[in-house]
């Protein structure tokens, strides 16, 4: 029944062998690499004026020359994946080109990294999605955090079937994006040149918003690091060289510089028209859709505008519902996280990284409200530290290589190391007290988390292998001819009865305990055993805090010490089962008790203590 | 560990014998049995003039008809319930009077009306509470839910270490609601008879505050189900007749009588001075500290009536901590809530009950905002409702008794019933579309859960118990000599070593299997087995869905079906356990999977299948 409605909903079990991979042409490539890189234009300029807005509309006037600054860095940035590409061509991601070239614990401290930004990935993309729509549809604006909470629903719902049409699906709202926000620019600077739009230098401060702090470098420092989220993705390309047709490196390199192109060229025009227009930002409406209805007004081309931005930021999370699972899934194959993320659900994707980042997102959204400028602060840590592994890890690489020309590509992926590891100082040193301190905190604590479990799964191996030594063993291993066998039993029931005739086919040393919980009870039990004329001796325990668990424990203890040669006790549980799940909650569920308790209890001898479940089952 | 933070926070464990039966002098069982109908008048009078002045100011001039008409169904109730203590001295609670006299099912709707009716008292107590705490001190009005919560958890916290000291403790707060309460009325009036408080005869009506509805018949009569809540609470006495001194109904009687005059007098002169002070409801203090202000200033008088007034509202809450597991549990016994609510605790309480209270009680807080008004509509229905089943069931057991001045008895009963059934009409006639829906459905849904439970319980009953005419056959049940036992493995390892050790001592036809999930780990297995010369045969199931459950079933089925007269194959399974609890997060889990799918399945043939678990446990 629970089967079937499964099935329903994310689809029937796929084999193993239908996993299939599939090579994606340029165009669709780019759809579906740079959904992450591109949409951040949707928000990267409204969170530097929404810094500098602090300072007084005045202030604002600092948007392009940051702007300008972000793009240099992000060709740095762009110069040195493309390197990674051709010195990865099998997926150079920033945990594995830092595990490999800069050793075990700088590749953790790239995986926290990594985890934290898709996590953020995915909070910030839907929460700045749904503003999109809520600027184009203000009466949604109370429903904002449940908004955002049904898209990530919806994300995960598609990615528990497994999105097989990755391809077609994803380029339309990647294309259409690019198309009306090309469009959008434009016309702008058209309709600004001919002077059908009236540009405002510096333009009066809304009520309730900005004014209230000096322009300080630091204020300047901190809007920098809000506009770099910009470059959040740009290393996206570079995971997924594999995915390319044929010569992978050539065409994913290509690729790489197509979307450092239009992710400049589209930051640099909609932060410039931002400038021009005079745009300041407001709670319930986003920049880029103030900018839209002053370029296109409020018909067709402004809802396009609008629904083509929401999309691809729901496109932007959906990537880190594709990265988290397989990062998490590598690092729980490598032993340093939880097993059960390296397991292939039914539809061949690893659901539990799934559910584990959509959570986390979940958490986030309502934590901040659904507020995008809460979020950004914790955005840019995560993504610069991996840059900064990764470049640093190719340098490395290059050294190693000595092939030829490595001095050059050295130098490139060095710059790109210093660059992107300056602006992490700056966004931790600007940031720290906004909220970045969480992320400083978490990526040793991470880190830490990381080694713990690998250290679990290490002593475990070690604990449960066989060493060669003893191979010859297993004819020579004793087996006790006779155990000594406990039923604890309530009363004489058909339950009952068939854990102490089970117990009969196993040994001749059986005894039946009961609890004396009810003395009323007791008294039917002694009773019927003789009725019944049973040969095995019935025991009665006390129990003054009329606890069932503790004098039966203490019973099988004293049981043990007296022949301690013949092992622990062997306990068999009679267990009702019915017929229907929610009627177990009319139970007592002591026999589930008192296997978690005998499971979970290790004997004072270190000898294992074997439980042996003798259902009965009712009819419905 | 647990179960020492656990005795650090609700105390160590009680034997069974430290239960005691304290006896209470009429002083300590008027403070213990009458907080939740004295504090009731600290909301009462409010929520009849919130229903008046939607229909303008003027309305609330007829508030004090309201509450005579209250007070005289006060009356007729109190001299009810002064009937129930003679004739039902061992504690006569409408349940029980119900079921009695009227059948089974008018016993379960009564039972129904009093759980939604104690977790109302919890939910409108707290959050009248709260609110005069937030009257007194305004800045706490943003925490409003968070306080509620927090009073909730301190009411569980005491009753589940089993709040002992009952008498003294409880009385000093009812009779300094008293004190205070009746010092208000009297220095109000003596105020207003002097002139030192002006007296105003129709207020103006504050911004935003009612005058949207027309002065309808419909609106009087739900400003009288409103006041109506006063009454909630007079039944307490006749629940806890056995308390008190001997002659118990005699001092049960007249505290009753003490009790019913002090709540009319109080509800009368709050609602009197709310009326001559020309006091309006408003969200953010309450009408009675509006009139403490008025008539005490905002002196220490003040404070202490505030502080009395949130002190009895709490101690309210608790009776119904009282009530509530105690009814559960006499219902889990007769079969008709699951068995659980009757298991006492630890500590002499019924912590499950305790634990469901506070569950419901909490989400009712959180979804009305911690608001008493959105409360109100749902609470009146439970209360008349048991009144009205309690009444007439006493109407029956007069007739039944047939003793002296029975049909005087009966009569004044009669009108008892006759009374309170057609203030249950005019409640859910006035209230329905408010809310009170909810419980008119929630009663009928909770009566068929009652029978469902016991016919459940009536099935389970007849499908284990062992007829009289079996009784001989003991010593002829048939026992299988050797089983035929599967042990599933994943790999070759200290703990599946364990396993196939103990499958030998227990039969000679042993099978090891592994599900095929990872290719490399099967030859791996297959490699080591020979290596061993472990001599039990290593069969491999084939899995194409990755699924471990599914292969492994099908083999039992097959296995089981070969040899059917051989019954069901045993099934061993070995099982890693883990140093910490916390480290069992980093396993597969399997075994437990296999558990329970094990558990639940009921074989094709019926037959029970034996689960035998073998532990290895790790070291820390």
């Amino acid at each position: 029944m629970a089967m079937s409605w499964r099935h329903l909903i994310v689809g029937s079990p796929l084999r193993t062998a239908e996993q299939v991979h599939q090579r994606l042409t340029k165009t669709k490539a780019l759809a579906i690499f740079s959904s992450d890189a591109l949409s951040s234009v949707a928000y990267a300029t409204e969170e530097i004026l929404f810094v500098l807005v602090a300072a007084g509309t005045a202030a604002l006037n600092l948007s392009m020359p940051i702007a300008l600054t972000i793009t240099g860095l992000l060709v740095i940035v762009a110069m040195s994946y493309y390197q990674t590409i051709h010195g990865y061509p099998s997926g150079g991601g920033s945990y594995i080109v830092a595990h490999e070239n800069l050793g075990v614990w700088p590749g953790l401290v790239a995986a926290a990294a990594l985890l934290i930004d898709y996590v953020l990935t995915v909070a910030v993309s839907i929460t700045a999605g749904i503003v999109a729509i809520i600027s184009a549809a203000p009466e949604l604006l109370p429903w904002r955090v449940h908004l955002c909470l049904l898209a990530i629903l919806l994300i995960v719902w598609g990615n528990l079937r497994g999105v097989r049409e990755s391809g077609t699906v994803f380029a339309l709202p990647t294309y259409a994006f690019l198309f009306v926000f090309l469009a959008l620019i434009l016309t702008g600077l058209i309709r600004l040149a001919t002077g059908s739009l009236s540009a405002a230098s510096v333009p009066p401060l809304p009520v309730g918003i900005g004014g209230s702090e000096a322009l300080t470098t630091l204020l300047v420092l901190r809007a920098f690091a809000s506009g770099c989220t910009a470059m959040t993705g740009v290393e996206a390309i570079s995971n997924g060289v594999q995915a390319f047709q044929k010569p992978e490196a050539d065409n994913a390199g290509k690729t790489l510089i197509v979307m450092a192109t239009l992710l400049g060229v589209m930051f640099l025009g909609i932060t410039f028209l931002a400038h021009a227009l005079g745009v300041v930002p407001v709670d319930h409406e986003s920049v880029v859709s103030q900018i839209g209805r002053q370029v296109f007004g409020t018909g067709p081309l402004y809802l396009a505008l609008q629904g083509a931005t929401a999309l691809i930021l729901v496109l932007a999370a959906n990537t880190a519902f594709a990265d988290f699972p397989r990062l998490s899934s590598i690092l729980a194959r490598d032993g340093y996280a939880p097993r059960q993320l390296a397991n292939m659900g039914d539809r061949l994707v690893f659901s539990n990284g799934i559910a584990a980042l959509a959570i986390l997102a979940a958490a986030l959204v309502v934590i901040f409200g659904g507020q995008t400028h809460g979020l950004i602060p914790l955005y840019a840590v995560g993504v610069f530290l991996a840059f900064t592994l990764s470049q640093a890890g190719m340098v490395r690489h290059w050294h190693k290589t000595q092939e030829r020309g490595w001095r050059v590509k050295a130098a490139i992926n060095g710059l790109g190391a210093v660059a992107t590891g300056v602006v992490l100082c700056v966004v931790v040193e600007s940031k720290v007290t906004q909220g970045a301190w969480i992320i400083v905190l978490l990526i040793p604590a991470l880190v830490a988390l990381f080694r713990s479990v690998h250290q679990h799964y290490l002593d475990m191996r070690e604990q449960v292998s066989l060493p060669e030594g003893e191979m010859s063993r297993w004819s020579h291993l004793k087996v006790a001819k006779s155990h000594k066998v406990v039923v604890p039993i309530s009363g004489l029931n058909r339950g009952a009865l068939a854990a102490l005739q089970f117990s009969r086919s196993l040994s001749d040393d059986v005894t039946a305990v009961v609890v004396d919980v009810d003395a009323a009870a007791t008294t039917r039990l002694r009773d019927s055993w003789e009725a019944w004329g049973i040969d095995i001796p019935l025991v009665v325990l006390e129990s003054p805090y009329r606890s069932v668990a503790r004098p039966l424990l203490a019973y099988l203890e004293a049981t043990d010490r007296r022949e301690p040669e013949r092992g622990t006790a062997v306990v068999i549980l009679p267990e009702i089962v019915p017929a229907r799940w929610w009627q177990n909650l009319l139970h007592n569920q002591t026999t589930l008790l008192l296997k978690a308790v005998l499971l979970f209890r290790q004997e004072p001898n270190g000898a294992p203590r074997v439980v042996i479940n003798v259902p009965y089952y009712l009819r419905s």
